[in-house]
C-alpha cells in the first residue's frame, strides 16, 4: 500500500504516464486517416487499448491509495472523467463519444507542472470576470428576445427562434460578417435597424474591451502588490533598525544623565 | 409611510423584485415561441401583467416614500423609463414598442449591486474617452463627406448619402468584409482609392487602440495611486516616529547640557 | 499692428472662428445631398464662400503679425494647407480636389484645446514606434516580393504586382476574407503556399502586438516615473530633515563633550 | 589580418554593406516587374551578381577573422543561411528558392542596430510565451481530432484530414468567415456543431487574450523592476547614512560616558 503510493507520486511513473499520453496522441492522431487505418488500424486499436489499460490500472491505483480523498483533487477528478468517456459504449446516438475520446490527451495537462499551472492562472482569472459575464449574458438576452421579435418574420433563417437569434448575435459580436452578411440585407427590409445592431456591436465590444482590461489591471495590481510588498517589509526592516538605535542611544544617554546627577 | 419605505428598502423586497424580474425575464423570452404561445400563450400573459403590475405598484411606492427625490437617482429614472415602455399602446407605427418590452429585464442591473458596480464602472470611463470620440467623430464626418463626394455617383448603394457613407465607413472600420466586399471593387472603377481607404483604417485603428490604451492607463493610475499613497503613509508614520523619537533624545542631551554647566 | 495680434489672439475670435468651422462643416455635408443642392444650393454656396473668405483674412491677419514665426507652429502650417486646398482650381484632373475640400473642417482640431491636446499625444507616440513600424515595413516588403514572384503568374489579380501583392497582404494582415478569400483558392493550385501565408499572419500579428504593448509600456512607465519621482523626492526630504537632525545631535554630543573635558 | 578585423568592424564598412542590401532591396524588388525586366534585365542581373559577390567576399572574410568563433553569433549564422540560399541553384523543384533570395533584405535587421533590438526584444518575449503556447497547441491538436472524426465524412473540403482540419481551426480561430463560411453550412447537417465551435471560439480567444496579457505584465514587470531596485538602492543609501551617523553618536556617547566615569 505504502509501496503504492510510493510509485505512484514518483517522478519516474509520472514521467511513464506522460510518454503513455503522447504515444496515445499520435495513435489517435494516426486514427484518422482511413489509409493508415488500413494498414495499421489492428496495431493502432491494440495500442489504444492497451494504453487505455493501463491509465485505467492507474487510476485504480490511485483510488486505493487516497480513496476517499481521490475526488478532492479537480485534476483527478479530471483524469477520471476523461478516462470514462473512453470506457463508455459509443454505439448509437452515443457515436460521438468516440470523437470523445481524444480529450483524454488533456490528461497531459494534469502530469505536467507548467501547464497545470497555467490552466490554474486561467481558471483563477474566472471569478473576476464574474460580474461582466453576467451582464454581457443579459444584454445577450436582451437583444435575441429584442431581435426574435423584431426580425423573426422577415429572417427566419437568422432570428427564427431565441437560440438562432443568439447565435447570430454572437457572429455579430466577432464582427465576422456583420454588415454584408447580415445586417445589409435586413436594412433592405427594416431600414432603421442599424439602430439596434450599430449599439449592440459598440455596447459589447466596449464590454468584451473591458473585461479584457479588467483581467490586465487586476493581474498587474498583483504582481506589483507582491513586488511592493517585499520592498515596503525591506524598507520596514531598516527603519525599525534606525528606530531601534535610536531608543537604545536614547537609553545610554538617559544612563549617562543619571550617572552624572548621581 | 415609514413602513412603506422599510418595506422598499428591505432586502427581502429587493430579492422578491429580482425573482419577478428573473421570472418575467423567462415568461418574455417563451414569448418569443410561436409554439409555446399557442400551447401557453394565456398563462404567459396573464403572468406578464401580473409582474408589470406589482412593478408599477413598486414606483408608485417609491414615488410616494422619495416624492421629489425620486428623479435624482438615475437607476430609479432608468426603473421608472423601462416600465414607461410597457405601458405604452403598442399598435399601428409603435409595434416595435412591443419588441423594447424586454429591456424592463435590464431592471436586474439596478437590483443587483454587483452588476450596478460594473456598470457603474462603464460609465465612469466614459468622460476620460471624451476627446477622442469626439476626434474619431470628426475624423468619420470628415470622410464620409469625402466618401460621399468621390464615390456617390458610382457605388451609390455604399456612398449614395452621408448616412450610408458613414454606415460603409463603421464597416470598413470594423474591417469587416473592406477589402473584398467594398474596397476591391471600388478599386475597379477609381484605382487610387486604396490612397483614401488605407489611411482611414490605419487612422481609425490607431484612434480606437489609443482609445483602449487610455483606458488601461488612466484604470492603472488610479489603482496605483491608491496603494502607493497607502504605502508612502505608512512609510512617513514611521520616518515621523523617527524623527520625533531624534527630537526628544535632542532635548534631553539639551537638559544633560544644561545640568553639566548648571 | 498690436491691436489686430490681441484681436487674433483673443479668445472671442477663437470661438467666432470655431462657430465658423462648424458651420462651415454642416454646409458641406449638406452640399453631398443633390435634393437640397437642388433647393439651397445657392445659399450653401455663398456661405460657403463667405467662410472661406474670412478663413482668408484670417490666416492674411496672422500672416501680418507672425510674419517669418507664421511657419514655425506646424497647427498654423495645417490651417494654411487645408485654406489652400480650398482655394485651388478644382477643374480637369484636380476635380478631387473638389472632394478635400472637407478637410477644413479639421481645423476644428487647431482650435479647440482638447482635441489639440489629443492629437498631440497621438503624434507623440509615434517616435516610439519608429524601429517596430521599419521592422513591419520590411517584413511587408519581403513578403511582397515572394508572393509576386511565386504567385504572379497563377493570381494575377491579387500578386500580380509588387503594389498589388502588398495590397492583398495588408487584407491579409487585417485578416479580412484571408482564408476563404484569397488563401483557400490559392492553395488549391499551390497546396504548400499555407506554408507562406500563416507564418506571414502569425509574424505581422505578432509584430502589431509589440507595437501596442510597447506603446502602452511605454505610457504607463511615463505616467509611473512621474508619480514615483514624486513620492521619491518627499521620502527624501524627509529622510535628509532625519540625517540633518542627527548631524546636529551629533555636534552637539561633541559640544557637550568639550564642554566636559575642559 | 588584423586590419582585416579592422576593416569588417568599421562603421564605415557597415554603412557600405547597409547601402549595398538597400540597393539589392530595389532590384530584387524590380525584377519583379516583367516590363523592368524586359528593359533592365541584364543590369539588373548583373548588380545582383556584383552584390552577392560582394556579400560572399564579406562572409569568407568575417570566416577567416572569427574563425571558429563566427557560428557563436545568431546574427552571423542568420547572414550565411540567407547568402547560402542565393547561392544554391534554383532549377525544377527548387526554383521556389529563387523566391526566398529577397530574404536576403532581412540582413539589414543585422547591421542595424535599432531593428537588431526590435527584433531581439520579440525573440525574448518568446521563452515566456511557451507554456501558454504548448496549451494552445494541445487544444488545436485535440480539436483537430475531434473535428476530423466528427466532420471528415460530410465536409471532407474543410475536415477531411488532420492538417485540413488545424488549418480550418486556425482560420476559425482568426475569426475568418468562421460562421457565414463554416459553421453554418456545417449546422445544417450537424444541427448541435455549435457546441463543438462556439467553446472552442470562447477557448482560443481567451487563451490568445492571456498570452497578450501575460506578455504585457511581464514587460511591465521588467521595467518596474528596474525603476522600483534603483529607487529601493538610493532610498537604502539614504538610510544607510542615517544608521552610520546614528551608531557613530552612539560610540561617542558612549565615549563621553567613559571620559565621565574616570
Amino acid at each position: 500500500m505504502d509501496a503504492l503510493r510510493t510509485l505512484i507520486e514518483s517522478r519516474r511513473f509520472e514521467a511513464a504516464i506522460t510518454v503513455l499520453i503522447i504515444i496515445n496522441a499520435i495513435t489517435l492522431g494516426l486514427e484518422t486517416s482511413p489509409s493508415v487505418m488500413a494498414r495499421f488500424g489492428g496495431v493502432l486499436t491494440a495500442l489504444d487499448t492497451a494504453v487505455l489499460a493501463v491509465f485505467v490500472a492507474e487510476l485504480l491505483a490511485r483510488f486505493v491509495v487516497y480513496r476517499t480523498e481521490f475526488f478532492r483533487d479537480p485534476w483527478r477528478v479530471f483524469d477520471f472523467l476523461v478516462v470514462a468517456i473512453a470506457l463508455m459504449p459509443a454505439t448509437g446516438n452515443l457515436s460521438v463519444l468516440r470523437a470523445l475520446r481524444i480529450l483524454r490527451v488533456l490528461r497531459l495537462v494534469s502530469v505536467v507542472p507548467s501547464l497545470r499551472r497555467v490552466v490554474g492562472g486561467l481558471i483563477a482569472a474566472l471569478p473576476g470576470m464574474g460580474s461582466i459575464v453576467l451582464l454581457l449574458g443579459l444584454v445577450f438576452y436582451v437583444f435575441s428576445v429584442m431581435a426574435t421579435k423584431l426580425f423573426a418574420a422577415t429572417f427566419p433563417e437568422w432570428f427564427g427562434t431565441l437560440g438562432e437569434s443568439a447565435y447570430s448575435l454572437f457572429q455579430i459580436m466577432t464582427l465576422e460578417s456583420w454588415s454584408m452578411g447580415i445586417v445589409r440585407p435586413v436594412m433592405e427590409v427594416h431600414p432603421y435597424s442599424w439602430l439596434f445592431f450599430i449599439p449592440f456591436i459598440v455596447l459589447t465590444s466596449f464590454a468584451v474591451l473591458n473585461l479584457f482590461i479588467g483581467i490586465i489591471v487586476s493581474a498587474m495590481q498583483e504582481e506589483h502588490e507582491s513586488t511592493a510588498s517585499e520592498e515596503r517589509s525591506a524598507m520596514q526592516h531598516e527603519q525599525e533598525l534606525i528606530l531601534s538605535e535610536i531608543r537604545s542611544l536614547r537609553d545610554e544617554v538617559r544612563a549617562m544623565r543619571a550617572d552624572g546627577k548621581a
